[in-house]
């Protein structure tokens, strides 16, 4: 299932190895699965991912999540094989389930706080996708993003997590990594200024840098590529595969 | 401050005794409030209750809660005194802070799941907002509210949580606490139907005899009087103080 190909209308559902690995339905370009695929590398879980064709659903997909949404993580070694949604909700379930690297904090209170971070982070998420709709935003979203440029301040560290990347890096890492889409949206308009986000900058170097990123990069020319298609319609699912 | 009254613009910021007891700003109406209520008393955990006016909310609020939300739970015991935000946020945080009475199953799958479906309740309070303030959606109401009935079915177990209340009842509980209000909005055309939902009708039965429940409880008419006030410009909320 790796051949990266997006499955879509009338395709038949695949038939994968009785291994009790998990099962990832995502789609290559989609922010949302790539939560799920840094965490998932970030534990070294093995697992089957299945790319959806979101334009053109396959009829199966149902079976596997019912709300038809993705990312979707199956779980064949469970009774009933069943699966999860929601971005956020499966990384928790996999940081709980597999204690190896640990991303989110122990701590009660640092748990909240983390958690309660990225649900601001929908400011950045909503403004992103009115910058790709309305081509506008581009104000809110960096008033969004200058959240997190001041908690990197007050937390003191590289990353959200400390010395290393943990839970709320790679669930705001598929934005950043996603941040040359806005300046081919908005080309000139297009303003990140390094001086007002000086530990944002640095963030998404030292992430570029990191082995759990590099394990699920597309480049800034393959984003840009895939948007130009969404944007004209002619979405390109299969650009990487 | 278990006077009930809420503090309002010009209002002074009442001064607490130094006592580390919890700092809860909430407002008596709010069913995502009354959530935190209910844990809290679930737990035992003894605190203070600030009510305030959402109206005309005092000048001091954003000295506990920067996003002028309510709930927000402020810990006096911790360095900074920092404040959580977010109902189901604050929730888990004490469920996992206070481990007696415990809410949400230790399972990670089970938590998942019972977070997923917290997640597909936003489909019961959007279309009960809706009903609020558009007087429509009661058809969208309804089905959301089958995807729980079915569940309850599916669990087999007169509580989301088994013979008890857990978490996805107390989180859930208090829209069920204003069904009445939608029978006030919608007047004739409101149906609610025993026959469709016999497992919620079930549940609220329990839930109303639950000392949990009981401690934090509107009636109907209570309810419905502080709607009536909001839809005509002039909420009371002082109705309970």
């Amino acid at each position: 299932m790796s051949s990266g190909k997006h499955l879509g209308k009338g395709s038949s559902k695949p038939v994968l190895p009785d291994d009790g690995k998990l099962r990832l339905f995502s789609m290559r370009f989609c922010p949302y699965a790539e939560r799920a695929h840094l965490v998932l590398n970030a534990k070294k879980v093995p697992y089957h991912t299945v790319y959806i064709n979101l334009t053109e659903k396959p009829e199966w997909l149902v079976e596997v999540s019912p709300l038809l949404k993705v990312p979707a993580l199956q779980l064949p070694g469970e009774k009933g094989e069943p699966s999860l949604i929601e971005s956020l909700i499966i990384a928790e379930y996999l940081d709980e389930k597999y204690p190896q690297n640990p991303l989110l904090p122990k701590d009660p209170l640092k748990r909240a706080e983390d958690k309660i971070l990225l649900e601001r982070f929908s400011a950045v998420t909503n403004a992103f996708m009115k910058i790709l709709f309305q081509s506008t935003g581009l104000d809110d979203y960096w008033l969004a993003l200058e959240i997190f440029e001041k908690e990197l301040v007050k937390r003191g560290t590289p990353f959200f997590s400390g010395d290393r990347p943990g839970f709320v890096d790679y669930m705001i890492w598929p934005w950043l990594e996603r941040l040359a889409v806005i300046g081919f949206i908005l080309e000139d308009s297009y303003n990140f200024d390094a001086k007002r986000f000086p530990r944002i900058a640095k963030l998404i170097d030292l992430l570029k840098a990191d082995d759990v990123v590099k394990s699920f990069y597309a480049t800034p020319e393959q984003h840009i590529e895939f948007w130009r298609g969404r944007k004209s319609g002619n979405t390109n699912y299969d650009l990487l595969a």
